[in-house]
């Protein structure tokens, strides 16, 4: 386990300003930067989506310089599917702040979150970024306000590996004001990487966590995670350095998940015995997918039969009913073919936590996955139902 | 369009019977039984499931004879994750009516739906089916009502096709009982056919309808379609029945789109432009599968920016977003990267009604596909959390 801080923290030479830029309409902040008072060697991963923002489609071209100094992040509009225009308006955020902080274009990326196909009030945001060199505070939960949408709580955590500490801020699966389920997550460092390394270690973290989430399966056109690494802690040990950096992700992404929108459980899908790493994948992403999983662990409805049903719809996985073995929250409720367990009212409270943990041996090879979910309730169909027009 | 006749009726040489066997302890029809006078040319086609139920192991070996006289099909409990009593059990289910209708037990399959990892009680079955041979009735719909789990109202239609008569009795994706989505479809025509032309056309029209049919994306352990075609109509033409079997399909499957669990619309998907088939069947489906398309649905909320992002995360599609036109029940949304029709007020309109055709054009290519789904709804939620308990 890692030892987390109490109280998130930036690592040294990182700070941050949020304000409300006047996009939304009710006083929230709506536009956050994050800045390194000297050069970061950084790396990121975006979306997959084939019809990325244009936040996306210029933050895969600056990052290919390994270097940034600020990231500027704007909630309430995602600027996707907006054309010509809507590159012009990313290419003007980060101009507007290359300028505020003195620093080359070229080290300032940009995300946006919110709504598609709605033009970006640049010109609102151009304001917004005017004389926030004066007023960068140090703290991370701050940072993380001006990129909330439908979280229910701005979110950063941070851990120390060797003198160094890792930060992370992201913004979750809500979509009260996108409409979208966008993931943003920014990772602070102040240990001494070179970018190379930097985007192999963050790849392999993201792997494990950011990637084995799911809140309802669909993919937003802005998902990015950056870390940017300023050096000022020196060098650190990088196995040590990718355990812890890993170890924080999968925390944040527990705490992504379980913010989803109207979530009320984490449910984590485990897989072991697979025949291959993406044979694990995919089952454990089926579980945590399925609708009838994620109502059954809303309900607390003891009909662990649709666990069988969500490995054995991975029709392209190898899959031998009569050596699977299903555990609830470490409780066998089905093996060699038959069901176990049938005090259901043990299944039952099993399932009444704030974790439904769901684990499936395949027992037919060593590989093993996890994937991160919430349940499924009334309140994601409200939240959706009214979205764009609420 | 199809000559679909008011009340569906059965071809020459059908009769059924349902009755409750005492499984539903509300006094629920839970058995069914469909005959042919004479022995028919039979083909079917399962589930893809890789944990499939006790009757779909069975049914694929009998059904490679190629010929059948009786369908027995039970609703409430599946007889899955069952093991080898669960085998037993359904060949208990076929041996008694066999006996009871005087024909070879290898000319009888049987259907279960209903709770997974449950013991099937045959001993209600085999009662229950002494005497039916007596009973039988000339109403599909009332052969409908034993198979029915979720379903609001039991599913026949017929349509003719020369001088034959084309008949479909189905049980939709309801989960009041069972536990998961599972789709039931018997077909019945007194056209005259061999077992192997039967089962190529029937594969064809079954890609086009139920295979491109989803409520919540999870796949059943017990999805069946069986085809009886007894000859005693006669031979037809067999494009010109291939047409009419695959117009009744594709209006059963609207059918069972629109009675999905807690639905309130029917959602179609159209792909028109893929590069290939099988990009424009993985899109269209994408588009019914998405909660946050259903929702859309749902609420009429005009957030058409959720269709590129459906599209989008077809990551392995041929996707140029510049090409993609994208309408909402032939309303023109979203072309050449902008968003058209800003009277948010018509397209609320257009979501409003009961049919919600969300139509996307890729531009790269000729193929097309069609998918059929359903809104996603609270009634969804509510059904499926407390489902086992209820």
């Amino acid at each position: 386990m890692i030892q987390k801080h109490p109280k998130a923290r930036f690592p040294k030479g990182f700070k941050c300003f949020a304000t409300n830029c006047g996009m939304k309409t009710d006083g929230g902040k709506d536009l956050s930067i994050f800045v390194s008072e000297r050069t970061a060697a950084a790396a990121a991963v975006f979306t997959r989506n084939l019809f990325p923002g244009a936040p996306v489609v210029l933050g895969r071209e600056i990052i290919k310089n390994g270097r940034l100094r600020v990231i500027v992040a704007n909630s309430k509009v995602s600027n996707v599917g907006t054309g010509r225009a809507g590159l012009e308006n990313a290419r003007k955020t980060a101009a507007a702040a290359a300028a505020e902080f003195g620093v080359p274009v070229e080290e300032v990326i940009m995300s946006s979150t919110g709504v598609i196909a709605k033009p970006l009030p640049v010109a609102l945001i151009q304001a917004g970024i005017k004389g926030a060199s004066n007023k960068l505070v140090d703290d991370p939960l701050f940072g993380a306000e001006g990129i909330m949408t439908t979280d229910t709580r701005p979110k950063a955590v941070s851990t120390s590996v060797g003198d160094a500490t890792v930060c992370l801020v992201a913004k979750g699966s809500g979509m009260i004001e996108p409409n979208m389920a966008t993931m943003l997550v920014y990772i602070f460092t102040d240990a001494d990487f070179e970018p190379e390394t930097l985007d192999r270690l963050l790849r392999k973290a993201v792997d494990k966590s950011f990637n084995m989430l799911s809140i309802d399966s669909d993919t937003s056109t802005s998902d990015t995670c950056v870390i940017m690494a300023n050096g000022l802690a020196g060098g650190v040990d990088q196995n040590a350095f990718l355990k812890a950096l890993t170890e924080i992700c999968v925390e944040m992404t527990k705490i992504l998940a379980i913010d989803g929108e109207g979530a009320t459980k984490l449910l984590i899908g485990e897989v072991a015995g697979a025949r291959s790493k993406a044979d694990a994948v995919t089952i454990a992403k089926s579980l945590v997918n399925s609708p009838l999983i994620k109502t059954m662990a809303y309900g607390a409805d003891p009909n662990i039969g649709r666990v069988l049903m969500a490995v054995g719809k991975c029709v392209d996985c190898l899959v031998v009913p009569e050596k699977i073995q299903v555990a609830i929250n470490d409780v066998v409720v089905f093996k060699e073919m038959e069901r176990r367990n049938f005090d259901e009212d043990q299944i039952r409270r099993l399932l009444g936590g704030r974790e439904v943990r769901v684990s499936v041996d395949l027992g037919v090879g060593d590989d093993v996955a996890t994937a991160f979910g919430c349940d499924l309730t009334e309140g994601y169909i409200k939240e959706n139902a009214a979205y764009y027009s609420s």
